[in-house]
């Protein structure tokens, strides 16, 4: 029964990262410390305080630092990783994986000194490998080690839907399993639009074509901006699972879980419908899936661990 | 009675236009339509999409666009413009503010032509002489263009005041005449924590100090960025304004309004306090003045017609 | 692109309607007019005094006003319809429905003179019938009138689900179909848990009670209060309504609408899914129905024309 | 480092008290409880129940139970009193205390054991003595007893000067000191309108009419309604405290706290400007009062000393 205020840290201050500690800090999630590495200190002040000169006008209380020192994040209930590297042309996808993969050992190492008893939500990509990375090198139990695809993928694919028929995006639902981006698996039989079953509302060619926008939602961002990725929507989500966890509010979210057994896999981490509370993930749901659907996760499995392999 | 959607369009897709666009669309104004100039189309689309694909999560229902072509602005209630280029290193004053100019006649020639009953807020700076510049170009009547400062530059105020005394945002009132930053007139006098006077609750010397870092709080920001400027909190500003006057709140803000006698100046864009509400300005307060406030207020004045000596 | 405030309406000061003005002002959905009968002029008045003594705190803008002069409902947006009375020891269902009727004429009238734009949702029972009567007395357009109970209906089974799946309530989705109460047709293979189908998660019987808790879901408040009945939910389900309409949402909600051969009926006011925006209901959707959901449609369509039989 | 569910309860379930409840829930604070005595615990059962129905629609899941069983209130992190009676026809003003002082010490002993580390805030009437009963009963440390009046004798104040201005009521702040109603002191030169002195903005006369209105605000409800006194306003204070402390916020409120030589009283809870945060008042703000300003106040003082003595 403590009344203290609860604390969100977000390591990495890049777009998605200062989005994401902006969107936490608007929804008085708690006071919100945003972590950069000591190069990028004063970048990540300056946002930081920046954020913190919007409260006034946007009314919120939260607090937002500015820092370089992992002391800063000292007790906090919710940490968001979205440090790492984004991949540059001439850079082969497994130096991708082992660039990051440092980058997450490193932080994981400051969050079990600071804050051993967070809550990891990650969001660098490869994010299902980098997950399980963080899950090794913290040693947390695997309820609070958890991974963000699903909920931007889903978001992708909702909002693509409510495009399309113009109708409200609160009364659109999806459902994503799997991995991130091209092997993520969509049951649009489990997507709705107030309740309706969207493949009763939209052509099955035109289904397929939204669903595979979905499968290169990130790709499209990339390529509109030129010098970057999405952020916006990325940021979004993962605010989301944070809120989920710091107000106990027993949501069903998708989430990169730890699977031991469930669905057939064991030791992976992989994109699965989720309770998520206090505890993190609280349940893992097993939905019965049809035989294309069991082999496209296959596929998706299968791709996370190619990417694992790589992991050093 | 029409109960069709509001729009708001935001001129501008860097980082303030960006974040104004999606304050707009969080807070559910009305539809939000980002432009930029054609070079700028894809990154406009990238981050407006982006924006869009983060409402299911976010829940808003706000539609955002981007756009090069300015005919997708028509019949906008607010324009809101961030358009125009950052003084960089060799570039004089007087080239700022001509270049700025020039982007304004540009960008009113459209505001005109497309959205003929719009209000419009300008953030590019030099704010007050490209407000009167808008003014000028566009030939609306005065209520109906607006500068802002006095929001920012009392939220950084504020922001300062709420961290000193470890107090809410929530209770932290301040107020500032005149131009922006360094002839900022601040009048603590008027300034409260929770109703009671800033002056009873903070020393004189520390109370100055805080004062003039607010008066500074534009270069703190770019001297941490190292590259570029404030974002947050200047976006958070000027969606304030569009939805006192979306929503025709009747809020009493800060605004750079065209004076004609008011404080004794005629001619002039300024910052005073006015009402707010569907008509755009609706009444601008004139307070008694301290002969030391009348005379910052001049200075400030001042300031603003040798800024406006350069305007072509 | 008109920027004055929008206004919302209530008919009827009880704790319905009075939760319903407050309602909508929370969420500044517009001016709010709270009228009553000349006899109950004082009360109404007092109740929203009261309301708008608590915006500063609430932090809402909206003004509620209380009235017995339907003047003062001029160019309203939308009018909520909660005015009537409760069936009462003695009384017989008959009885009832004259008084209610004659309860709407005198409304619809008033409604029809000051506010001729308007869309009118009606919550008075028996709703589907006094929403016909309100459209046959108005003579608006069929998609201007409308009735609510299936968000209500909705919005109870859903809680329930939640509070015996513990899972929170932003994740749960029901579907109803038909007239409100005993004669509801609940959709359950078309309700879902996070995207995942009801069926799967509760065992069929339980299921079932929590149908019929539902079906008797008025009951149960009104056996409970002991003198009264229900008024948080169904007023949060009239504003919930509204909002859809006021701010274009295009929200999938079910309505009461006036069905023209839609699922085979004519000429009858009855529970279907919508979609509700600017123009009131914009759509109709029709489902593919199973012969024993159709049977339990038709079952609720029967005992509607039973009750229209008693109309004057 | 908790992330279990905040939980507050409200002891009684009259209008005040439900009204508390759900603007709790709707506030995502925690989770509810709601408590009166058995012979209420039906109808306290059918309101908590209509607003955990209403909580679908409303989006909060804040779960609100109704009961009259005081081991639901375990561990409470703030506890609302609103129980207690009114004064009615033929009752003396002295039959009034001692019955609510009855009730208070019922109450009280009730928290003791079952939230002995919660915060306490008092509504019941007369809310000074009534929040001292407490105190001594409880044997709370002075900072977790508290009793409101003034948040909402504020509250009136800035709607009745938001309506007189045409002015936002967020833009409206005022100040009030004392005890509650007829001796309440209000600080008419700490009030004000966008920060500008109010009494430069209303005419002296019309801004005492005003301060007069306040005074009588309760009064003002209780004759219109003709049969209850106002809730949804005190409801809204009651809440806005509960927020402060149960989120950290750090508020300066006006709060009815235990003196202990601040103004020069001891032995007293009387109304001053008083931090508000976890820790319930943190501080106590101390102003400097012109003659007439604490004159006015041993004025208050007096009449709360007054009621005291009736106190068994």
């Amino acid at each position: 029964m403590s009344l203290k205020r609860k604390k969100i840290s977000v390591i990495g201050s890049g777009f998605t990262g200062a989005t994401a500690a902006f969107l936490a800090a608007q929804k008085e999630l708690g006071d919100v410390v945003l972590v950069d590495i000591p190069q990028a200190e004063n970048p990540t002040k300056g946002k930081a305080l920046d954020m913190w000169e919007a409260a006034p006008v946007q009314g919120y209380d939260s607090y937002v630092k500015g820092t370089s020192n992992y002391a800063d994040i000292a007790d906090s209930d919710v940490v968001l990783i979205t440090a790492g590297v984004a991949r540059k042309p001439g850079m082969s996808r497994d130096d991708l994986v082992q660039i990051n993969q440092g980058v997450m050992k490193a932080v994981s190492k400051e969050i079990a000194a600071y804050s051993p008893n967070a809550t990891i939500i990650v969001l660098t990509n490869p994010v299902d490998a980098m997950t399980y990375t963080v899950y090794k090198e913290t040693g947390f139990p695997k309820n609070r080690v958890i991974g963000q695809s699903g909920v931007l993928d889903t978001a992708r694919f909702c909002a693509f839907v409510a495009e399309e028929l113009n109708i409200s995006v609160k009364d659109i639902t999806g459902f994503v399993l799997g991995g991130h981006g091209d092997t993520m698996v969509p049951l649009t039989r489990y997507s709705f639009a107030g309740g309706i079953p969207l493949e009763t509302l939209i052509p099955t060619d035109r289904l397929e074509e939204i669903v595979n926008r979905t499968r290169n939602g990130g790709a499209e961002i990339v390529n509109l901006l030129g010098n970057g990725s999405a952020y916006y929507a990325p940021a979004a989500a993962l605010v989301e699972m944070a809120e989920a966890i710091i107000k106990d509010q027993k949501r069903i979210l998708p989430s990169i879980a730890y699977l031991e057994g469930e669905y057939g896999y064991t030791d992976l981490y992989l994109g699965v419908p989720t309770l998520l509370g206090a505890n993190g993930i609280e349940k893992i749901f097993e939905l019965d899936l049809t035989d294309k659907e069991k082999a496209a996760l296959d596929n998706s499995a299968e791709a996370v661990r190619n990417v694992m392999k790589v992991l050093a």
